[in-house]
């Protein structure tokens, strides 16, 4: 079949096949905690893997949304030869493992696994390969989102001063690959800062690389720079995706996020979010923060950092409160966090 | 010669030989580059090794003041078969030498170098070991400042609630002695966080190290967790050494301390700057910030974690203004930064 993909000119990174992919009977998903050290691929052969390598941050961001898709293309190559009952059940219960491999996006996978089951189910009944139907979904899902953040890319593009400066933080996947692209098509030049985000180091192995790989002049800063670099670098704008936009303005991303909201709003660096708000998330009690395993931050590149006896704690996201923000961009326009409910007048998006 | 030490009851790494040793013509430098994953001493044979390890940080905090003066021990070696005035020519220049292997704390070791020298000289004019004297006058140093840091770490530890938590910076290699040291003597009990302090890891590998083996419940914190360990985990006191205490109440500290600094400001946390004023500090322009070799960001644990073509930036230091710092602890009293220069009504300290 002939696909038509909105990656076009983008890093290696966010080149879909990259991200996860589902090929004769196996998900080849990039491997993102060694990238770009080394770039290898894990390979699933059961849908459980992928759940699982989702749930071991091979890829995170907004890899998993593809990965979660593609995991339901292997569930039903699993399953071909089972009943059509059968097929449907096993189905069923990939759907719900899949989009629960993370607790704080769950609801989010979920719109994907769900999208999938509900053309696999109708493929069955035709006597279609379920493995297409989720191929194709995920595929659309993607293209959707691409769409939809090109919109928010283009926006926050007009946000950056010509020969400014700004920091990210984290790997927002899709708005850093719309950024470029939008940087690129109107002739835009910014630096980026990119703080590191132990204990990932996303922000050093995946943004930075994304942008250095694009031409931009690209800086690494430890996590405890920032103050430094808002001082005595210039930065403009703080930027990052979230992972959760709650209705009354709260948002959630990666571990981090709350200090740099706080160093910007004391150095007067406007903070903009980007993202699509979270129609099910009224309130910040109702998100979720996971914490992971604290062994992750005890050591570093496979080696342990310290004493035995030390412990650690690992919560993976912050909530960041509406006052530090200075405006929450969207496919719809740049809301105040305040009022970023309103984005919902016009209905919900189809945005997964 | 028997030797009485400041350094009983203390952690590993705070033993004066686990600094800095010289023994039979080489000073053994434990490497806090990889410590505690590996116990390992680097061994100069020159003087000018000595520095050199200094400038790579093999040893750093308070440990370059020991190093310093048994490298001092080294070169006395080194010159011992010379004539008296080519030795005495030789020890001056690796008192110079020594003393500048790190610009931000220059002055300070040249303390050490230069009461080294002093008694030296006096040495071969005697005829007696220019080496025994450098070794004698480290140690008398040695024992000096914890004797003076004794008094800090005492009342460090009263502004400690019994129960509380305290979270630290990098690694203050004498205040963390003298606290552990303090907290037993009165029984009181607190919980220690520790930031990791990225890209070296004093807090991981060392300061955590030490309060865990001495059997304090101690978590590490990534940098990036400062903000939601301040909002979630009880922060009651933050506290750090400083580089340089200027009389105008600025200070130095590891790169970090200038944004935990603003982080303990918005959620009402105190901070307690620990050390003696710099008397020949007017102001922070009289302090110099050092840039690092920006690869040491780049890499962790000798592995590149970006592409190509990323740049970085390592300032060492930071500077913290005097209204971000509740109290300066000294062996004088605790000052308001912008009373520091009070600390100097009784005159200077022999402190190095």
């Amino acid at each position: 079949m002939e696909i038509k993909r909105m990656d076009d000119q983008m890093p290696f990174l966010l080149r879909y096949e990259n991200v996860a992919w589902y090929e004769d009977g196996a998900v080849r998903i990039l491997d993102r905690r060694i990238f770009p050290t080394k770039r290898e691929f894990v390979t699933c052969t059961e849908y459980a893997q992928v759940a699982q390598a989702i749930a071991d941050m091979v890829t995170q961001s907004a890899g998993p949304y593809t990965a979660v898709g593609m995991g339901m293309a292997l569930a039903a190559y699993q399953a071909k030869d089972k009943p059509a009952e059968e097929q449907k059940a096993f189905l069923q219960k990939a759907a719900k493992d899949l989009a629960n491999a993370r607790p704080t996006t769950a609801n989010r996978y979920a719109k994907v696994t769900g999208a999938c089951l509900e053309k696999q189910i109708e493929a069955i009944d035709r006597g279609e390969s379920a493995i297409d139907a989720a191929v194709d979904v995920t595929i659309a899902s993607l293209n959707r989102r691409y769409g939809t953040m090109q919109l928010v890319g283009d926006r926050l593009e007009e946000l950056i001063p010509e020969g400014g400066t700004i920091l990210t933080q984290c790997f927002g996947e899709t708005i850093i690959g719309t950024l470029i692209r939008a940087a690129k098509q109107k002739g835009k030049h910014f630096r980026v800062f990119c703080a590191e985000t132990r204990p990932y180091m996303q922000g050093a192995r995946l943004t930075a690389t994304c942008f250095a790989e694009e031409g931009f002049d690209t800086t690494l800063l430890t996590d405890n720079m920032i103050a430094y670099a808002m001082e005595r670098e210039g930065i403009d704008v703080f930027t990052s995706a979230a992972d959760s936009i709650a209705r009354d303005g709260h948002i959630a991303n990666k571990i981090g996020s709350f200090q740099i909201a706080i160093l910007a709003d004391h150095f007067g660096v406007p903070y903009y979010v980007t993202g699509i708000p979270d129609a099910e998330k009224k309130t910040k009690d109702d998100i979720v923060i996971e914490m992971r395993d604290p062994e992750q931050v005890l050591t570093i590149n496979g080696v342990r950092n310290t004493a035995p006896g030390v412990k650690a704690i690992y919560p993976s996201f912050d909530i960041v409160p509406p006052e530090l923000i200075r405006g929450i961009v969207t496919d719809r326009g740049v809301f105040a966090p305040a009022d970023v409910d309103r984005y919902f007048d016009e209905g919900e998006k189809a945005f997964y």
